[in-house]
């Protein structure tokens, strides 16, 4: 697969560190915590790295050339720039390659956008997907995908299985002698998931109350009787690609109408994944959600302030960003063979309680295969 | 402390996700994994957020007033603007304020920076540090910094605990019947400080000729006789402050070559460590390492196309980012009390081996205090 995105009158430019940036990662496979230059030029692909970085480039990124940033600064100093910054070494890249039109990710520094303005060239930003094969994994990146998945499922086992053992004292859950905390819990997921080399953070574990808000990621004593929402989504540290799930598990005697509530959810998921397939319209998808809900009784919007019902989207790709395209919400878009993505409708009340499900699904040309195999059980006694 | 960069006359725009943005997270105190809009105008600080953030928003974050996306996306919408996108949001919002100068930091999305321009704004971007308080740490900060020191002091301790008792076998370290791996340490030290809610990525365990290469993270067996750099900087969990603290160990017996070039490291580390005050000039102790290494015989520069000898940084500021102003370099910057930098000279000779040696110190007003705490042993035995 050639990861090119260059035309040959217009240069790409990336000035950016590969640690937060995945478009930039998945053009070189090269992780660095600091911005470098990745450049296509004519559809070779270059990097230009510092002295410190320069031979671990050489060995593992997957580019065709690496430039020296110290030899192409002292072409520049040579040339009159006093001080060259980034900017001003792409352009004695380009100048050799006699270009003058640069396509850069819409995300691109505006101070190196501005300079490369000064130096002559006209910048074109192109939106995302940067990469339009991005969205499209490979068998490969699915298995990386599935790999960090399969450790997400086991360390919320291990979470559940502490639930099921804790005992209940005044509406709250207790273990070992203590209060079974959203603290306690997060933090045997995430040690679970990094001896499986996967970095979990922001993990949410959110019982009753906190969990009527869908970022909340939750502290203190779970309460008993009351939905808990559990969220967790890792990258992989050696693959980096990401995996998502969600589950709403109750320990102790939920309400009848909570009942419901989980009920509904579920079924309007488990309805939404039977959509899903090439072709399929994201945003029919998830307005299907809505109307369901709404038909249900579940109203949305504002009360005393206060945002309830179902006001997120149903579904977001997944790879090298937890949250990339396709979308499957109210913005949407056209579903296609080899897309991952997640469908996780959820209902907020508070008062009530909150139930978000979640799997991630790999569409195919006649509909998904689930790539989360994980039971759906609200009461785990 | 006010956080506000604005002047009257020009807006602050930030449109970027706090998880990713260290600015940002400073300037509002709240972590959001996807990008929101963050204004300052006329002293006041205003957040835009969707309906899925905009309740934990108005609970979290340190800012005077938080807006709805929503419903400025549908008065843009009124307005005539079909799709409006984040930088139309941040127009109705500046347009109520008749404000058409903007300052925005320098690695602002390029693509909406176009856009306000378009809509006739002055678009200024102002370089690093975009908040000049950021650089110098409260007493609050340097707690969290020292926290997360304590967490790696205490993983580092374990891993060489580890390595003590490791057995020599054939050149190699075996632990418990197997070979002792740069994976199994690097696990351990990860997930150590997962359990003391620090997350880690990225750390190094590099023995041998892996650890010539200075960011290589080192894989497959550890070796006896020859030295292994230890590199390890997790950010807090909770707090969001990073430590860094870099070690170089042996295990079985060392060349006299090696043990002159610890020897080397680790004096020139201890005497820039004895410079660093307020009012001193980073390029200059830099330039005093440098100058040091090459009077002991130490060269830098290509050998057989490669770099060896000295050839990164002396130290970095330690923050919200791994990496953040100011820097003890070529560059330099003068510090100033309330710093907090690295000292971390290394020399790297394939065929020799490399030391690196890493303290994490607090600029005062006389002098520093040194916020590592951890043995400088070379040889484990």
């Amino acid at each position: 697969m050639s990861r090119s995105a260059s035309q040959s009158h217009k240069a790409v430019v990336f000035i950016a560190a590969s640690e937060t940036d995945a478009n930039l990662y998945y053009a070189t496979r090269f992780i660095a915590p600091d911005p470098f230059i990745y450049l296509e030029i004519k559809g070779e692909r270059l990097l230009v790295m510092n002295d410190l970085e320069i031979d671990r480039a050489k060995s593992q990124a997957s580019v065709d050339r690496v430039l020296s940033y110290t030899e192409i600064e002292q072409r520049a100093r040579d040339q009159g720039v006093a001080s060259p910054g980034s900017a001003d070494i792409v352009h004695v890249v380009l100048r050799d390659a006699k270009i003058k039109q640069v396509l850069v990710p819409g995300n691109f520094p505006f101070r190196h956008a501005t300079r490369l303005q000064e130096l002559g060239y006209q910048v074109h930003a192109k939106p995302d997907p940067f990469y339009e094969q991005r969205v499209v994994k490979t068998a490969e990146e699915v298995r990386h995908i599935e790999e960090a998945q399969r450790a997400t499922e086991a360390a919320v086992a291990a979470a559940h299985a502490v639930l099921r053992r804790a005992t209940i004292v005044k509406n709250e859950l207790w273990f070992e002698d203590s209060p079974l905390t959203s603290e306690r819990v997060k933090k045997l997921i995430n040690v679970k998931l990094m001896e499986a080399d996967c970095v979990a953070q922001h993990t949410i574990v959110a019982g009753g109350e906190q969990a009527c808000d869908p970022h909340n990621e939750g502290s203190g004593p779970l309460p008993a009787n009351r939905s808990i929402i559990f969220d967790v989504f890792p990258r992989s540290a050696t693959t980096r690609y990401f995996a998502d799930m969600s589950r709403t598990v109750v320990r102790g005697t939920p309400s009848p109408e909570l009942v419901r509530l989980y009920q509904t959810v579920k079924d309007a998921q488990e309805e939404a994944i039977t959509k899903i397939k090439d072709g399929a319209d994201g945003m029919r998808i998830h307005r299907g959600i809505c109307d369901r809900f709404e038909k249900a009784g579940y109203k949305t919007g504002l009360v005393n302030g206060r945002m309830q019902g179902y006001f997120h989207g149903t579904g977001h790709g997944v790879g090298l960003d937890i949250h990339e395209a396709p979308r499957i919400s109210r913005t949407g878009s056209l579903l296609q063979e080899g897309h991952v993505v997640t469908v996780e409708p959820g209902l907020y009340y508070p008062g009530l309680g909150a139930v978000r499900i979640e799997d991630m699904v790999l569409v195919t040309s006649d509909g998904c295969r689930n790539l989360t195999d994980f039971p759906k059980t609200f009461e785990l006694g």
